[in-house]
């Protein structure tokens, strides 16, 4: 089933719809899908059918330019700008969204400033603190995993100097929303004073009438950065490519801190294809929503309960230890996410191809016989 | 002359290494060369070759993973320890040598401290600082074009506070070297205090006895940082990667200032090969002389004075004013170099293919006929 996943959506796809060609089997033997020879990675919520077929055609045909500095940043920008309604101006390339975390972080999180975030969350915006005199403060999530923001604005509104609040809604790495109206409540009320950076990586996975952009706030408040990637339903997590979403001035800010070039040629393309081909973000989606029917299944069927995921991932109880539920799962052939704490009765599981969601399934069952989860 | 140096370096080479192909015009016919389109670019000092043909491939074989987060940085790291004989812990890598440039300023350069740089050199080192309260001085370079270390260690040496010197060796833009057994005289007698950046971004291409790397350095001394890239004979601009050599105190202040994954899964897999493919740096060299070549004849014809050219570009006199002549040539398809100011009696201009060396020769030629240049 991998092999013949592969065949659907690999490389196979780029070539064919290159020239009408119909086969090229010297390219696919060439081309071992790594994860045939290694685990299965249900471990860092990539897109388990590999980038848009578009998107492989564009770097193919790109390649005749990879020697060249790149060149697409400002079409790549109008097109973003066009898709989110904003202007180019409020546009900051990242390589990844990652990127824009850091950008972030180091114009606006100083001097001597705090970082509020969730406990747990995606570790990038602490990590990237780190290096700066900058304190990070950790708010628990509320007993819905939901962002605890009235703690949040304690802690932010406590003290002097600047406070920069990190909100990942949905949230990684538990999928759980903090509903849209209570950030909203939050930043109408916020200072100017108070960045808020939203991290969005997950947005095109929500489906809850609770959930929005808040990309509704840059044109008149500087004070807010949306992050996006290309990562996550466009599956380029490899190749690196997201952004960010300010008001002008404070995208300015932003950009002081890139990397020179930093959106690569071959990202580019990719990305611009990505955005133009039509149904491939609709097939990741319903990709998703079936590896994680196989999974809830069979969770219930364990009775290992889980958090209602708006994302490609689940977070899921465990029993015993999560060092060793992880290798022994990686015995078996699969990688499962990383710790998480304080989660640590909790395993993050990303939602791979059905396939390997049944594998999953047929290995966690196996484990429950032997009385090891 | 232009599609035949396509046909030659393009993508027909890498999908005629793939399995023995002998030709795939689909392919062909599909990619566009951007220069045949637009402007010839001698303006960026990229390599007119193109990527090497094993680079192609890998990222053709890689395309399959790409949806991945990058997986191989630990195995890049490997290599180029290998190549330079340090520590894999010696190596950072970075998203082409500029974010190297970028977390050396920010790591080192910090608090209040000041970058000591040549003028005119690369502009990405105080384009970094200008984020940061960071004051840049710059010290003209010698009469005959090498820095001024004497200068230079006068002003990093008057007053208080962290202290970076950049050492664009050889230089971009002019292409000329500053001796190594001068640099090294510096470091041997200069404070631990007091941090060197080497950017040795052209380092393959100069043949001159009086320069080496100052690599030498680094087991002993935490205060070097060398930066290297693949952007210039391994001709990957686009694909971005770069890495920095430092002691391993050094590379791990560094790491911390580095955007997360910053070495894409193309760029790893491309690398790599690159790394492995035999003569393609070698025909990398030989493409330049030639075109080197061809360039002095025409600019002594003229009596259009140049400065030596270690690198991959020549920085040459022109008559009149570099706006103008900017125009008129790209007006007449050629792209030449970007001012740098003071030097605005000269154009920079990268070496390209033997053929589009040959066409801006005539171009040349044909302005000064003209009455133009």
């Amino acid at each position: 089933m991998q092999r013949r996943a592969f065949l659907q959506t690999g490389l196979a796809a780029g070539v064919m719809g290159m020239g009408g060609v119909t086969a090229a089997p010297h390219l696919l033997k060439l081309s071992p899908r790594t994860g045939l020879k290694g685990p299965i990675r249900l471990s860092s919520n990539e897109n388990p059918l590999g980038i848009a077929p578009a998107a492989r055609r564009a770097i193919i045909e790109g390649l005749v330019d990879a020697n060249r500095y790149p060149q697409g940043s400002g079409r790549m920008i109008e097109a973003l700008a066009a898709k989110h309604g904003v202007k180019p101006e409020n546009i900051v390339l990242g390589a990844g969204s990652t990127e824009v975390l850091k950008m972030t972080v180091h114009a606006l999180a100083t001097p001597s400033g705090r970082l509020i975030v969730a406990e747990p969350t995606y570790e990038d915006g602490p990590w990237y603190a780190g290096a700066l005199p900058v304190e990070v403060v950790k708010v628990p999530l509320r007993s819905d995993y939901s962002h605890d923001l009235d703690q949040m604005q304690a802690r932010a509104s406590a003290g002097t100097g600047t406070v920069l609040v990190y909100l990942c809604s949905p949230n990684n790495p538990t999928g759980t929303l903090t509903p849209s109206a209570d950030i909203d409540a939050w930043i109408a009320s916020a200072p100017d004073t108070m960045y808020f950076l939203v991290d969005e990586a997950y947005f095109d996975y929500v489906e809850d009438p609770r959930y929005w952009s808040a990309i509704r706030w840059v044109p008149e408040r500087p004070n807010v950065v949306i992050a996006r990637t290309f990562s996550k339903v466009y599956g380029m997590a490899g190749i690196r490519l997201g952004y960010g979403i300010a008001h002008e001035e404070t995208a300015e800010r932003l950009r002081r801190f890139r990397v020179r070039n930093n959106a690569n040629h071959l990202a580019l393309v990719a990305g611009m294809a990505s955005l133009d081909e039509a149904g491939f973000v609709e097939r990741s989606l319903d990709v998703n929503q079936r590896g994680k029917r196989i999974l809830h299944e069979c969770l219930e069927d364990l009775g290992l309960d889980y958090l209602p995921s708006h994302t490609n991932f689940v977070m899921h109880r465990i029993t015993g230890d999560l060092k060793t539920y992880r290798e022994m799962m990686l015995e078996r052939g699969i990688r499962v996410g990383r710790p998480f704490p304080p989660m640590l009765t909790h395993s993050r599981l990303s939602i791979g191809l059905p396939a390997e969601m049944e594998q999953f399934a047929e290995t966690l069952k196996a484990l429950r016989k032997e009385g090891k989860v």
